[in-house]
């Protein structure tokens, strides 16, 4: 079981959580904690620190007895985009700073921590303590997502493709799934973060739950594959407008495209955590642009889903055992889906995020939580698009049928990959 | 009446629609039709040419028997964005054609129009000429509104404002109306394009129609005032953060942002395509980024309407007579709300296009048209927000309660301007 | 004999200069003469306004009785770069000043005109108002030539590739011209501007003369030729990093450069103001970068030349009779040398500019004029090199040993191309 | 006394410079080491292992039997600019290898110091492998100086401004000195390296030594201090465009410039080496532009010297015993030249890089050295200006009369001033 899933025990729940941070940067050296590659991605370093940040920021400024930070500097320096605590250094050089050092961050985390721990014994039972706690320990659970995948995008840059870690023994390789359509019938359902289904914790944007109509359509069994996406690529997909956005199309020309992110020499090799690895048709394809999904789609015929319909896919059909490999599995890299019988759909979670054809948008009667953590999520409702599903560097139990994802349509540095839907 | 409203007789119809093209650049010389200001805004030569490039391209050259193009050269020039009908003159280089002269464009719209006519006689009756002339119309008449739109800015750029027209006499400024909020019920409602009350015509994304659930709403009687707007700037709207978006942020700060487009000189002074005038505190505010129109409405305690709401409401409340001033009046510039009862919202149509919280997004079901034409409308259905009702720039009868503008969120060169809701 | 060469009557000189101006924008619609197509170029409508605004605001402004201005907003639409008479009209802008019409600037041409002749029957023998009447009219020149380079480049971004004026009537191709090197041997030399053989007028940065040691060197008998520099590429020339300087290699790669502004279709076709040609091999080769002539020199086994031992050999060697073909012909476009023997450098003069490898720099004892005049040529000595001995566009007359002019290393739209030297 | 002074013993000098780098980042984190704050800086890891790669590359690839690299992939990784050598890693993407790791570059340089001294030993006699060893030395000083003025650079972007080393214990400030004139009398001189004064070692870029004409001119005892340069800002010398060349002025625009970089609070603190400092307004003024260099010279009623006026004052002048104060002191700051009697200049050499108005350029007759080695400074030969003297991160030693350092005119990172120059 996940650390995080149903009702945890709070103490044990943060040191979970937090001692998986300093793991997942155990394997990089201080150097590799430094790197920035781009504006969008931020330095390992930085994400050990924000998250600690977080707790200090949120939690003991407000709750701990005659509180004194850590370092009085750190305040704007780990400061995200929270304009309500104050400014902030920016995003684009976060690269820059080179102190603290990797090791000092390390050290204000061991005693943010042992600080949480106290206060946890103390005041871990009221309702406003708890509440941020849980934000703060899915915050830091989103992070680790990040410092995965910022990190892959700056090792990337490197002419060697070095790995951050090597490549796991990997079970033989089962026979690829035939990609089936599976039929979802019409009605009025609800959309939302559920208390009864969903566990404890939930982000703003996931409510409030609501109704609303959905017609027939059918979703694929699974996502599509790398070998899919080739043949894609064979049919000139790159290269026929008709088949993008128009936005898509200037994106392509602009940039050359004519491979998704991380593919090299014609879609024979691609860079992964694990370094350079050959491209393996049966697994699931990542790193797509939404433009990407959305022309692939197009060309196959078909149609992205909706996030309502996803979710509502997603509660209708019955959860199959060991859906999606998540992060903890140390497997950074999504496998394919296992042939044999579907009756539920493969894959919806923990392999790669779905871009859906939804505008990340404020559920009706959304309001944003009071105080600066209220920033979390709505102010960036505009330009992107929602993704579902988790993917393989996702912490196990960091998701639900719920949760919204979101990225710009031109992203394709997070696990990013593309299920199919279909009107009836 | 208008041109094109109901069902029109074609031939008038078609003479109509080009004489007032004609007619909106009669004030102007051969060095105005030039002027491209920005990327995104076209010379009105180009305007000019584009739509009589629609009826050569989509119409003669497919049912005029021995057709030949009046210059063959004009297929890639006047193509705007069309992949099916081949390559195109780069959009951001418009400016740079000098060849074709306005008097040779103009030469050439004659030239189609009495082909036009001759087709019209022959061909009118068949339902795919009438399908792709009305389409030609109702093009054409965007291409009227974006001349004008395009124009003002390009004049704006000269330092002198110069004007488009003279201002014409206005009646006496009413009292301004108060802002009253009017109640929505909720419901299982229609969505889209109905031929039993919007008409022949409709553009293929205001379709297909299908039920929504609303929920309880209300809408603000009139759009919001430059009164209304000076308040907000008053209360330091630019210079607080918790207003605004993430992006609407960046683009104040990048833009050095302190008042909507053409105001200068702390709101006392606008450019107008009349020239630079006095701000009319009681006139609907125009040219708003959605930025803009969020923050605004974040201040005001509100929100923006989604596009359901704004065309039910459309729909539910009884049309209220003379309802808007569009372009045909010859006053460019919106006015303010009359003073009075009000039982049914002001200005829904035609005094600025309304900013939605809705994303431009594809209605379930869509299919776009067969043919080159099928990219008139789909492939533009990302980062772009939806905007209602037509402006004073808007031909008369050319918007209905289902019509479906759009735009990037930081466009404001557009008349663009925010009607309130909120939630009950 | 030119207008302005020697001591010219000054009424005479002003109308011939003038008319000249005209003349050269007579075959040019209002719309052709409205186009900027780079932030460097400005529209043939504007450089008719500019010099006459150079003659309102530094003759009449401060010679005529009574002045009033034509039009008081044209002091800062029509100021280039004079900060001393106060602010610009941004350069990058000029193509959007549709107002003045074309019509107005020719009506403001003539009323200047008028009032200059009468200033001249009464002012012109003062030194003063002689000396600037003379700037003013050899900075008129200056922008014939500027009216026609810029214009070709606007005309080169249509797709059509138009012609300003049908290609005149050649004389039978004569026999390629042999390359020879011509010895200058070393010695104390005079550079600058010599009133005993330059003609009455020169530039400020021409002076003041002053004495240098030159080494033994030899120059090539004639510039370049197309058929020369179609070796280079034919020999990788644009694919050999050694052969370019630093800043060059960055430019060939940004620009993805493999053949010379206005060629293409591998070198058989380029663009010239008489529309689409072949290319002629015989014919000296123009609109090179200094990137570009530097590597040809490399490549060459040779080196450019300094300015001063371009003006020394200009003065050295006996100046052919009618050497180079300047703009009075009517042929816009650069020929070839004709075979024959060779004692003297042929086309040193009127065919093409050539690159010098030396910065623009003031002479020893350089002062700029004082007052707002002072700003024509000092302030852009940084990051340009001198190019010397006019072209093909340059009018008959207007240039000497002595003169300088000067372009940033990548312009590549004015005819400048290159001759060969090299250590003896 | 300095390693590379006069002839030295090579293994030590070897030794002695080799050991230098290293002492100068031992102050220094593996973070601190990874900094790239713009295009133009390189992490101090990068230098570290820069100069090892030259003298693996072109000294033990040629030299040492049985050559095999430290590790193939650094050929590619460490390579600056040398087309010669093969391909390069991005120059602005030196910030984002992590592998290899500072403590991997430190081997890497262990292991080759010891084969460099085994070859030393053997063919320390050969004139190629001495000439090679003796640029690899001097250009490892020049990554020295480099490496402290990226690494400047990088640590101001944190805004806590962190220093590199404390602030040593300074002198008592003398009195400051005044400016006087000193007279350099007309002739012919010799400009450029002369092995008989200049010690055995140069770079290309100084000879050929050849002779030219200079006239008198005075030349100032001292280069500008603080206070003079507060002077010129507070006589708006930032905000009157008559002080600046074109371009300086555009820049200043662009980046809204008041003051010299790393000032900040109106003058009263800079940003140092040994973090912020109060400004001295004794010392000389350093990190300027050659825009504000030269801007400054005109407020001041001067010029800038030519660098064969400076060069022919360093020699004419005797020169002051302790003239300026090297890197090796451990004072990364410029200090104040001491009052007293002045017959010579003061701080010529060792405390600020002073701009000249001469464009970098080859001398007559010059040619880069054969091989990749001539890639060293000839391809730089465009849009830079030459600075002399050396500053005081410039390692002692390291400069000489002859030695010509360059960058382009809007680079403000170097240590660079300004001495006044004019004619008589």
């Amino acid at each position: 079981m996940n650390a995080l899933s149903q009702t945890p025990e709070l103490g044990a729940a943060y040191a979970a959580v937090r001692a998986r941070s300093a793991a997942l940067s155990a394997p990089l050296s201080a150097e590799d904690c430094q790197l920035q590659s781009m504006p969008e991605a931020s330095p390992a370093k930085w994400h050990l620190a924000h998250t600690t940040w977080f707790f200090e920021t949120f939690l003991l400024e407000r709750f701990e007895p005659g509180f004194k930070p850590f370092d009085a500097t750190f305040r704007v320096l780990f400061n995200s985009y929270y304009q309500g605590v104050g400014p902030q250094h920016p995003r684009a050089q976060r690269g820059l700073l080179s102190r603290p050092t990797l090791a000092e961050v390390h050290a204000w985390r061991r005693q943010v921590d042992a600080r949480m721990q106290a206060l946890l014994e103390g005041r871990g039972a009221d309702a406003d303590c708890r509440a941020l706690l849980l934000l703060g320990l899915n915050h830091e659970q989103q992070h680790q997502e990040l410092l995965l995948t910022d990190l892959k995008h700056a090792l990337s840059c490197h002419p060697d493709w070095p790995a951050y870690v090597p490549m796991p023994a990997l079970p033989d390789a089962a026979e690829p799934a035939t990609l089936r359509w599976l039929g979802v019938p019409a009605g009025i359902v609800a959309l939302g973060y559920d208390a009864d289904t969903d566990g404890e914790f939930h982000f703003d944007n996931e409510g409030p739950c609501h109704d609303l109509l959905l017609r027939d359509f059918e979703l694929a069994s699974r996502p599509a594959t790398c070998a899919d996406f080739q043949a894609f690529i064979t049919d000139d997909g790159y290269r026929r407008p008709e088949l993008w956005l128009s936005l898509g199309w200037d994106w392509v020309q602009a940039g050359r495209r004519q491979a998704p992110l991380y593919w090299r020499d014609g879609g024979r090799e691609l860079f992964s955590l694990h370094g350079g690895q050959p491209v393996d048709g049966a697994a699931s394809i990542a790193h797509l642009s939404y433009f990407e999904a959305d022309a692939y789609a197009r060309w196959a015929g078909a149609r992205l889903p909706t996030e309502a319909e996803w979710e509502h896919a997603a509660r209708h059909f019955e959860r199959r055992p060991g859906d999606g490999h998540f992060a903890d599995q140390g497997l950074y890299q999504p496998t394919g889906a296992a042939a044999g019988a579907t009756t539920s759909p493969q894959q919806m979670f923990g392999t790669v995020w779905e871009w859906t054809q939804s505008a990340y948008a404020p559920y009706p009667g959304y309001r944003p939580a009071a105080g600066a953590v209220g920033e979390y999520n709505g102010k960036f409702m505009c330009n992107q698009l929602v993704l579902r599903g988790g993917s393989c560097v996702t912490p196990a139990g960091h998701v639900r049928a719920s949760y919204r994802n979101f990225f710009p349509p031109e992203a394709q540095w997070q696990f990013s990959g593309v299920r199919l839907a279909r009107d009836v």
